[in-house]
């Protein structure tokens, strides 16, 4: 089918490559034209502006909208909502926070605006050759967007998930899980890392990654980053979010679910942002005024 | 080769039929004659006792253990000890500490014996059909013994790790590593089940385990529990643990490394072993004192 | 002075005792008449009305308003906001979430009435007895209601912290704060009780109540309760929790602080209302897919 | 009466101002004599040895040991067995490791030496001017020790807690305890810190210290440790620890109970110790690896 892809940053990009491989036929645009020429050059349609995109679809159009989560999503959103009509379909298939996805399905369904939160996971790899989807929004408008799930994903790598917000609830959750269990593999190899014996580190993620009950992608791809610098001696321990582990831990605190791996997951990654900490600084000055233990003096 | 195997559980059982389908000749022994002889029945040999197991192999003999953890380690090894003799050699594939590892693996070099700790992951069908295998002793030894592991193990599924302990120690800190990465998994589908969305958890499970970051075996095993039971109403959510997850954070005590994660996967199944707890009594009545706050009596 | 007292729960009793003792008039009201004759008895002005109460007041009128957090603390606040006048002050001692604080002082700001946001600690024994508050709005407003606070606290417990907000997101953090120091004390219980030593839990919280690094008035508390339940045998671990620490973490996301202790004392709270996990389920059963480890049945 | 004491550190030499203050003689000891030359100058009698300490004591001998918990313990134990007789009493007042206090006593009392473990809190000003202490013995021999404590402690600071190891595991729980605390109250004042408003961290603990829930020793100390530095910025947040809370954790995983609040406060403190994080590089590579996520590098 003919679709609109708006936004070819990482995913965008590389779901337009994945779209083509799949002879579908794709009219893509971003505020940066470079990656707009270069997808010209292997089969896109470049679109010079979003209204050059619409008008290039026809009834009902079909647009996937791949841009950072947040106002930037409704900016695209209103803009495309004035150049759309009833029955057309936008797919928003970034990270965004399911209650916006909710709100914005309410707001464009008041135009007949068909809205679908497509939860997307399985990194650039995966929306190249094959990822993960979870779909939610209108159940009967899904058949019609059902093939592009379908050529997209890997074989049962995709899921109408529920009503508006399901597809984006479960992407957050499934994030949530991820940080867990990065931050599990971060903490075993920090333990080898630390212990008497002398482990090569890539090997054990390698004999991990082949028969044991933790292999898994995120095992390769511990492998992977070994193979590339064992001891990662070249980047610092700074852990980053985007948000999903966030909402995750806010939708447990919400609905009264204790969930302390996925908080301390999260936790830990704003602590490795510090170089120093408050709470450390009182522990530290309580310690020397009750017992008069030395403190480390700042430099 | 010939091989002699010491305990017929679910693992060694297992263990047992992939080395017979394997080509190699087992001569097996339980303290439970059955499983003995249904292995004979499918070409094993079947030995009375340790004493006939050990007669049936030639020089350097090779006897694997597969008995639990603990004590009965022990006495298996110390029966072994006067049996075997310098140059033949014992792999205990268990769950063993490490440093009980390291003691055996002393105790029996002392006789000349070299002791290998095997750690053995992949759970039953991985010992049946191909498992994954971290083992820790005598480098130059090891060459008589990687036969066995190479058609024991699924490709690149064995590593030899160093010396004795290193084993048993890179299966300890796996399985820490798994208790982080299941309380994970069970912490997003509990923020699942109490969301406001309706989500089937076996097509969750299984979308996730088809292209998604969180892909693992874990994740389909998920897929295979809530298969059968699709909200898990059969079972209670009593988490038994076996020794290695406490042992991991055991040893991340000792070097002083952060692993919270690990560490609250264990407290949480400690959690899940009590109907209630003394804390929460202590919390409530505080509650109860300060602000007047109602207490929920016992019946 | 002359104040009004729009609420006669616990606290808002045990304030007016309070301010009574110290030689104020007090004009009280509550939607239950019955606390409103009692004070009455004991030197109080019941009000049949907030109008009455309001009317009963000379300006610039203080009306102090100590009913349960959220919707209902609006509704007497619009309410107010009718009856009162430019320069009249309205102090919300409840546990009010601090933003629903700004945003009412904006509110009310605007008719040119005055709001407080006044923490209060320390209990039903602080409200009639001495108390901790803090206090957020207009600094120079403050000086009005200033002998209030100062009859009201113990000597050094009372503090302005600030503009609009300040005084309910102070408690807020002090509750997060008493979160962690009630769990920390419940833990440290539940290992003396579980120890193969056998404590006396009351002589033991009395003998940390003097002279020890940890006491303090929780320690107290645990001792009274204690003593009149020895083993706490006759309530639940049950811990209810009424917003504020949740709140501290939501804080702490939202300005990516690692508070773990504050936010594990919390999700143990959420623990101790469930008698079984679904996160448990789901470790239990795959526990039992990859090692064919028991599961404890449901009845 | 009179006593021996032995090692006249930061706690050993307040101890003694304490019992010259309340009429006691004590003969004291230290391997740096420089302490024990300024007691002398206090009425203390400096011996030049542990020998000439034991000479000047009458039986039944008291000696008092207040050393570093470890082998210096088991050293001076030694000597002071071969010395000591029959009904002399050593009470170590250290934080010594409870299974070894119990070990201590067995080996001591074959010689019918008896032994106690006194758990002391309070810091040094608690040392000097009050303390508290819970003692694990012999019952019988407390009463010839326990005129000591009464003088010693605070009103109601101390308590003959049962067999020996019982004083020495109150201790560690309390300290358990202790760090929870601490890390809660760290925690708030970081969340503060960080906060939109600006807050006079003294003048909160202040007013924290003065009649609210969570008025405590330690609130009070932190009161005094931002009067020195108001946003500690000449100390750096490093948490040492001396073993108490690792050994309460320990006991905890024994035990089986799960102390969420208090192993993360030691974890916490592990993670204070380091610059970066070994897990916190295996999180970012592993981000990078799927997504393509920056990652920030080594100098």
């Amino acid at each position: 089918m003919k679709i609109g892809m708006i936004g070819l940053g990482k995913m965008g990009y590389n779901l337009v490559l994945n779209l083509l491989e799949n002879q579908h036929e794709v009219v893509v645009n971003d505020v940066n034209p470079e990656p707009g020429r270069e997808l010209a050059g292997k089969g896109a349609i470049a679109a010079e502006s979003v209204a050059e995109l619409v008008g290039q679809l026809a009834k009902p159009r079909v647009v996937w909208v791949m841009v950072p989560a947040g106002p930037i999503v409704d900016g695209v959103l209103e803009g495309l909502s004035e150049l759309l009509e009833e029955g057309d379909i936008i797919i928003d298939g970034g990270n965004s926070q399911y209650k916006d996805s909710i709100r914005r399905s309410e707001t464009l369904g008041r135009k007949g605006i068909l809205f679908f939160d497509a939860g997307t996971s399985g990194g650039m790899s995966g929306a190249q050759n094959g990822g993960c989807f979870m779909i939610g929004g209108d159940k009967d408008a899904f058949a019609t967007i059902e093939p592009l799930f379908r050529d997209l994903a890997v074989e049962n790598g995709y899921l109408y998930t529920g009503p508006s917000g399901s597809g984006h609830y479960l992407k957050m959750v499934h994030n949530g899980i991820e940080y867990g269990m990065m931050q599990a593999i971060g903490e075993g190899f920090e333990v080898l890392e630390k212990s008497a014996f002398d482990y090569d580190h890539e090997a054990v993620a390698r004999v991990w990654s082949n028969g044991s009950v933790i292999r898994s992608w995120l095992m390769e791809l511990t492998q992977n980053a070994f193979s590339k610098d064992p001891n990662l001696d070249e980047i610092r321990g700074v852990m980053q979010s985007s948000g999903e582990g966030k909402w995750t831990v806010q939708e447990a605190l919400d609905l009264e679910v204790s969930t302390p791996v996925i908080a301390l997951s999260l936790l830990m990654r704003y602590r490795s942002l510090e170089n120093d900490t408050f709470h450390g600084k009182v522990v530290a000055a309580l310690r020397n005024e009750f017992g008069g233990h030395a403190v480390v003096k700042e430099d």
